[in-house]
C-alpha cells in the first residue's frame, strides 16, 4: 500500500464539490422535457467514482490553482465520460445491463432515450466548454482546456478507441494494438483531464509536461486494472458486470499477458505515473494519491 | 411561384463552398481509424440540401458580412444536423433505411458504428465551435454564434424535441403540442442558423431581431412541408422513405389539419418568414430565396 497524502474524508469532500457543480450545471430533473432530464440525472448521479473530475481538481491544485478555476472543466469531463458509458452500454455496443451498481440507462428508459441522454450530456459538456453554460462562482473554462478535452473525446481519442474496440471483437489483437486501443479509448480522456486541470491553473510548460506524462502512464495502468477486475472482481463490489470481455471475445491484458504479469505492469505504470510528477514537488501529492487509489484496487 | 433573386447556379456555388469547408474540417476518410472516418464521410457527403449552412451564409451576407466570417459556423451546423439524422434513423429511434437517396449509416456500417458516427460528428462540431478545429482562410466562430447553436442542439431545443417525439408515438397530440414539438426538433436549429449567421457578421440588434423572427416562422413552415411531403412525395424524389409518420403512428400537420389547410398554413408562414426581413432590405434577398426554395416543394 502506497503512502496516502489525502484522507478518505478529503477525497469525499472533493467528490461532493464535484456533485454540487454537476447538479448546478445540469437542468433540473423536473424541467421540461422532464423525462429526458430525469434520465440524464439517472445516468449522471449514479454514484460514479468521479476519477476524471478529481484529477482535474488535483492537477489544478498541483499548479497552485484554485478550485473555482477548475470546477466547470471537471463537470464537463464527467459529463463526457458518462455519455460515453451510456452509449457504450447500449445493445448495439457492449450490451450491458449493470453500471455503477444500477440498471443501465437504456434498461430503465429504453434504447431511444438512452441514445438521446448520451447526445444531451455531450451537448451540455460542449456548452460548458464553450462558456455558454455556467453557474455562480466558477471561472470559465480556458480555451486550451476546452480544446484538449474535446479533442481527447473525438476520433483520434475516445471515440476512435471505441471504434477500434468495436472492430476488434472476436479478433486476437497483438499487445501493441491493444495498448493503442486503450490509450485512445480510456487513456486520452484521463490524460486530457490532468493536462486540462493544469491549464485551468495557468500551469507552466514544465508543469504541464509532468502532468501529461503522469496521465499517459495512468491511463494505461487504469485500463489494465479494469481488465484485471473484469476477471477477478465481483459485480457487487464493482457495480458493473464482470467476465464480459471474455464473453464478448475481446482481447484483454490478462488474456494476452496472464494475470500476474498484468498486475506487475499495472504497478510499474502506477509508479511511473507518480514519478512523472517529481518536478511538481509535494503540491502534486493529491494527484499521486488519486493514481494510487485508481490502480490499487487489484492488490 | 415566388420571384427568385438568386439563380440556381449561385445556390449551387454556395453549396459547393459549404462542401469544400466540410471536407476541410473533417479528417480525411483514410486517416486512422479509417472505418470510423469513412463512415463519417458516408453520412456527411450524401448530397444533402445543406439548407442550414446556406441559411448561415445568407444571414451573414444580409448583415453585410463576408463568407469567411460564416463558413466555419455553417460547417458546424451541418455536422450537428447530420449527426441528428444518423441517430434519428437508428432502429431504436425512427428505424429508417433510406436517407438522402442512399442506405442509412447503420444499414451500411452497423448500429454500433452509426452511434459512434453521430457522436463523432457532434464532437467535431463542438471542436469547430470552440475554435480548436479550423482551416486556412476562415474566421473563428464568434462565441455568441457558438452558444446559440449548441444551445439550440440541446435539451431545450433539438434533442428535447426528439425526446418529445419519441414519447408521443401512437398518441394523438393537440395541434399546439405538435407545433411545440417541431419548434424544438426542427425549428430551433433553423432559427439558430439564421441568428448565428447574423452574429458572424456582427449584426445589429434590429438585424438579429428580423433574422430571429424569420427563422421562427421558417422552422415551423419547413416542418409542415416535411409532413406534407411524407404523405404526397415519392421516395425517389425526396431521397428518403415516405409514409413513415403514419406507419409510426405519429401526429402530423396533415393528419390534424388536413392536406389543404396544411398547405395554406405553410404558405402563410413562408410569407411571414420573408416579411420579417423587411428591415434588412434587399441585402436579405438570398435569405428570402432560401425560404421560398425550402417551402415551395409542395406546390
Amino acid at each position: 500500500m502506497t503512502l496516502r497524502f489525502t484522507s478518505r474524508r478529503e477525497v469525499a469532500d472533493d467528490r461532493q464539490a464535484v456533485e454540487k457543480v454537476l447538479a448546478a450545471l445540469l437542468p433540473a430533473a423536473t424541467t421540461d422535457p422532464a423525462r429526458l432530464h430525469e434520465a440524464m440525472h439517472y445516468a449522471l448521479f449514479a454514484g460514479g467514482k468521479r476519477l476524471r473530475p478529481l484529477l482535474v481538481l488535483a492537477a489544478c491544485r498541483a499548479c497552485d490553482g484554485q478550485d473555482r478555476q477548475a470546477l466547470a472543466t471537471a463537470a464537463a469531463v464527467e459529463m463526457i465520460h458518462t455519455y460515453s458509458l451510456v452509449h457504450d452500454d447500449l445493445p448495439a455496443m457492449d450490451d450491458d445491463s449493470l453500471r455503477r451498481g444500477q440498471a443501465t440507462t437504456h434498461v430503465v428508459y429504453g434504447e431511444g432515450m438512452a441514445i438521446l441522454v448520451g447526445d444531451a450530456l455531450l451537448t451540455r459538456a460542449a456548452e460548458i466548454l464553450c462558456g455558454s453554460a455556467t453557474t455562480d462562482g466558477l471561472d470559465p473554462v480556458p480555451p486550451a482546456a476546452a480544446a484538449l478535452l474535446i479533442g481527447a473525446a473525438g476520433t483520434t481519442g475516445m471515440i476512435g478507441g471505441q471504434a477500434l474496440d468495436l472492430a476488434s471483437e472476436g479478433l486476437h489483437l497483438p499487445l501493441g494494438h491493444l495498448e493503442d486501443l486503450h490509450r485512445r479509448k480510456t487513456g486520452a480522456l484521463i490524460h486530457a483531464s490532468l493536462l486540462a486541470g493544469g491549464h485551468c491553473a495557468g500551469g507552466s510548460a514544465s508543469q504541464l509536461d509532468a502532468l501529461g506524462r503522469c496521465g499517459t502512464a495512468l491511463g494505461l495502468a487504469f485500463q489494465i486494472v479494469d481488465d484485471i477486475l473484469d476477471v477477478t472482481g465481483k459485480p457487487g463490489d464493482l457495480g458493473k458486470s464482470t467476465g464480459k470481455d471474455e464473453r464478448a471475445g475481446k482481447s484483454t491484458f490478462p488474456a494476452l499477458m496472464g494475470l500476474e504479469a498484468s498486475r506487475r505492469r499495472a504497478v510499474e505504470l502506477a509508479t511511473e505515473s507518480r514519478d512523472a510528477l517529481a518536478a511538481l514537488g509535494t503540491a502534486a501529492d493529491p494527484v499521486r494519491d488519486l493514481v494510487s487509489r485508481a490502480t490499487e484496487r487489484i492488490s
